[in-house]
């Protein structure tokens, strides 16, 4: 690259909001990353570092130094240095909480006590206090002599003198209500609040269904100790939402498209690990049929959909009780309801796809010699084992995420898992087990 | 239940917001929620109508008369009668449009002819406008005269005579800067802005980017036309994922955990079809080499798990890869070199997850009478198969989306499917074949 393109770039670079520059690192394998990062404005550093991806990130720090690192992040406000500080060297962090002054030393260190999935993690400390006994006249000259707000800001919070929280006074009222009237008139008196220890997505549920834009967060005592804004909620939602679907396939930590070889494939052992383990066992049942197998190849033809359509199904059930269990909409009153709709289902769809594929079944084997055995008792075998295994599915789909629930962890990860090992096996099982009794 | 209970029950839903009213009607069954559907006052169903999942809706509105829908629908803003409309019978829909005056049956067409997943059916036409020569004081006036600002109102939009936009003025500003001042000199003359044809998930990622609150829509002239609000972008975003994670598992349309038996079926069916002619196909395959495996059944206990490895390889690739298409990451520069990536890989797990289940294998069949196959050369094809059939994985979960995605699908909804109908028949053909030629 010439001179003068380098100085264009770093012009362009320069105009760029940092979530676009961002955007453009994401997209850059590795070598071609660390250049443009390069380019950046020493300044600009820590804002386009929160904006990348935690694999991006990983490699921007790689490339910077411990002086680079500390100057980047001291820029930013202090919940930011804390979503910033679980990525940074150690040394880096110390340095950095010296730098500090006492009170945002504080923040950084209350902000990174909290759990990653609770509200305290999310929230800020940007927000504007008022009183409640000062006229909105006085609101809106402290404002003017405030000079700017916080981003997102779409109210004040009120507060006591000890700093409890009175209510709200959104900006729409200050600015519609008659300026000699007094705060404690016009202002929100039943706010919604959070408190830190509250979990993430439960204040993210609350942010869509009362259309938030910012909300204070309270302590026990329900003085005010930060803020949540929908900008962060929008972030957490759809990082939840990405981790999901990566989860779901068993990628655990996030890879971003150019991650190392090494790197990536170690990322992916866990979850082929565990396939293996239940292959291997699903395996070891079809193993005690071997000696109908020899007799009747044809069931090895035939069991892999048996296992196939069980998997499917069973995991259209756990994909519906995951959910329901994400949104909190199954309790005990419900689940028995639930669970006999979707046996109804499975006996429904036992019977529809059990028929077609004892006819498909007797259609494939009626000129084969199957060494006595009539294709029509083959088929009926295999409407039988379809029909059972669809059942089974239902079972598995409707308690795979309950179990895994129970056990406290998140059905969203493992109940794809379990399902499947339960259809295939089973699967195996019963159409195996039902040729040998019936037909050998 | 008793008279009094009904009366308290009542009470509680008149004090509840109607997202609260929304969550409880979803939890509950049929009968129950037509029973607390009726004790809603008549004025609010037509915004817990927006509120409830496209499924529950559908009973309610089943439930409710021609009067009930229209009185329910004419009390809603023009773009949520927009949003209901496509729900309600045909002649509720005459009816409502002939109720409204010409403005707003205007504004209710417009919002109905933009595509579902446009700017243009998530807007609102609730916005409030000021001239740029006028000063910051007289828009304080003027907001006192409106009395009320929209919902979520964060910024007012600076508009010409003619229309034309040309640029905002954040409340934030209003409020700080000198009421001398002409909103000319303090507005932002550089807002986002979207036109009404924009992709949905494109404004989305905008107002995740750019922390907005509130957007300006503009047409092809840049004369304002409407407005987007992040509460609504919130919804959005969490009903794709939703969606995403319900069409990944097959379930076509929106299911409510209490749909009927038969309606749930048939919105399986299409899944369960398709799947079942992979796994068909699949069998096909497996039924080639039937006197293979009759010879040698240890075949067949073996094939399902050279079959499923590749399966679960290959949709990591795929998620990774439909997830770089969905964010617009991946391009003709860098797809060479995730390919490369992903081959990389495929080897090294090829080789490591080939070794463990080749010396498996052999561990297995050991002391195993193999008719005149020793279990190392069992165990040598079982590896070698593995590899070979990881590669065709990482190939198939790379081309798979991009395939879909050159047919203009999206390549989240068919991409599994695909991925996993090649990994299995690779995977039989492969192993089968391996074994045919080297073994028997």
């Amino acid at each position: 690259v010439h001179k003068q393109n380098l100085a264009e770039l770093t012009h362009k670079l320069d105009e760029m909001h940092p979530a676009d520059v961002a955007y453009v690192l994401e997209a850059l394998p590795l070598e071609d990353r660390l250049l443009v990062w390069d380019l950046v404005k020493a300044e600009r550093d820590g804002e386009i570092l929160l904006e990348v991806s935690d694999a991006v990130r990983e490699t921007l720090i790689e490339a910077m130094n411990n002086r680079e690192l500390v100057a980047a992040a001291a820029s930013l406000d202090t919940d930011e240095i804390a979503d910033l500080a679980p990525d940074l060297p150690k040394d880096v962090v110390q340095e950095l909480m010296k730098s500090l002054d006492h009170a945002k030393r504080l923040q950084v260190e209350s902000s990174l006590s909290y759990d990653e999935d609770s509200v305290g993690a999310l929230m800020d400390y940007d927000f504007v206090t008022i009183r409640c006994d000062v006229t909105l006249e006085t609101g809106l000259r402290y404002l003017r002599m405030l000079g700017d707000l916080p981003p997102q800001t779409d109210k004040l919070f009120v507060v006591e003198r000890d700093g409890r929280l009175l209510g709200t006074l959104p900006l729409k009222r200050l600015l519609v209500h008659d300026p000699e009237a007094h705060v404690a008139a016009v202002m929100s008196d039943e706010p919604v609040t959070f408190h830190p220890s509250d979990e993430a997505s439960d204040a993210a549920q609350a942010f869509e269904r009362y259309d938030l834009v910012t909300a204070p967060v309270v302590d026990a005592k329900e003085r005010l100790v930060g803020r949540l804004t929908v900008d962060v909620v929008l972030d957490y939602i759809r990082a939840e939402s990405e981790s999901d679907l990566l989860q779901a396939a068993g990628l655990r930590e996030e890879e971003d498209l150019f991650t190392t070889v090494w790197k990536a494939a170690k990322n992916r052992w866990l979850w082929l690990g565990i396939n293996l383990v239940t292959a291997l066992i699903a395996s070891r049942v079809v193993g005690l049929f071997e000696g109908s197998i020899e007799k009747l190849a044809a069931l090895a033809a035939l069991m892999p959909i048996v296992a196939g359509m069980g998997g499917n199904s069973g995991n259209q059930t756990s994909t519906l009780v995951v959910r329901g269990f994400a949104l909190g909409l199954i309790n005990k009153d419900n689940s028995k309801r639930l669970l006999a709709k979707e046996l109804g289902i499975s006996v429904l769809n036992g019977a529809v796809w059990g028929s077609i594929m004892g006819v498909v079944a007797y259609l494939l084997y009626r000129d084969a010699p199957l060494g006595g055995v009539t294709a029509m008792a083959l088929g009926a075998v295999m409407a039988a084992a379809m029909m059972l295994n669809l059942i089974v599915a239902a079972l598995a789909g409707y308690f795979a995420p309950a179990v895994i629930d129970r056990f406290g962890r998140d059905p969203a990860f493992g109940s794809a898992v379990l399902t499947t090992f339960i259809t295939d096996s089973m699967g195996f099982f019963i159409f195996l087990g039902l040729a040998t009794v019936f037909l050998l």
